[in-house]
């Protein structure tokens, strides 16, 4: 049977893509901070971790920070790191005027204990400009 | 460099935008009673809270309660307050027929330890019949 | 007033629509085991009956578990469970090549205190190849 389908992926295991893409909208996986970091690596130096991966995974999928729908972020310790988080991430968005996602923040414990942050993010296709010189 | 998209964002601010639409889809910010609701405002009351002011976003992005197609529900208490909060959800679908979308309830505490209950919309955009009059 | 909409909706009830269907992509309910799973109902065995929900959800929509883009997966516990889970889900995808979706994975607590684990998917439909017989 022909198999046939215009779904993208990248980054595919036996589990799970790291990118899927279709419909111009792009799909990442949950990210979060590499294998089991050191059980005090802080929610800053997390956070930082979990944003520069999506941003490299955007980059890879023709997206970036400013494309972004919605995101969904998981802390470990909501009381504890939701602050810190916040930190990071406005000053993360905060390169360009108002690009900030829909978002919904809860806490979930993660697949490995030392992790303290989780983003799941939807974004949008590289759009180009049907008059890039503006008129 | 000439900055363009067709993503549309409203009530945006360094962190969050409460409204993204894109792609004739709506997505909202997890929505939950307002600031630090009192200790002892109930699942009742605080999700009808919730289910006003997605009435409220929804209708500023051009959509409503009939038009979601997916909801996800995070309770602090998934044991304490199912039933309370699905009485006041059942209500709130109840004034048209067969409206109900994708729906997904999980425990998760939530960013302020008062919020009992916190909801993720996506919805599309309203539609004009193509025979408004019916045939 | 005439009430028009694009949004199809199969099993709907009062609270929830099994699936919805919109713009091509197929919206799923959070599966679970059936009703209450004996306490001692392992993840392997919950897993698999998920995932045959989610199977016969999406053949009724006209989609299967190779068309998925995303899947959000919430574990009661996912120290103990996350490896259980995981290995039913690779046996699961592992019928054809490279279609693992972009997923998330946390813990939450769920509906019911012997239900271990949900899934929330959405999928695209089925598309037939614009040249079926190859060339």
């Amino acid at each position: 049977m022909t198999y046939f389908t215009t779904i993208q992926r990248t980054h595919s295991n036996a589990r799970i893509s790291k990118i899927v893409r279709h419909g111009g909208l792009v799909y990442l996986c949950g990210q979060t901070a590499k294998g089991s970091p050191s059980a005090d690596a802080g929610i800053a130096e997390q956070t930082a971790e979990v944003l520069a991966r999506v941003d490299a995974l955007l980059a890879e999928a023709g997206s970036d920070r400013s494309r972004i729908l919605t995101t969904t972020i998981y802390l470990r310790d909501i009381a504890a790191d939701f602050a810190g988080m916040n930190a990071v991430w406005e000053a993360w968005l905060a390169d360009r005027k108002a690009i900030a996602p829909a978002r919904t923040t809860v806490q979930a414990a993660l697949a490995t204990a030392s992790l303290r942050v989780e983003m799941t993010v939807v974004a949008i296709e590289n759009e180009r400009s049907p008059n890039p010189q503006g008129s």
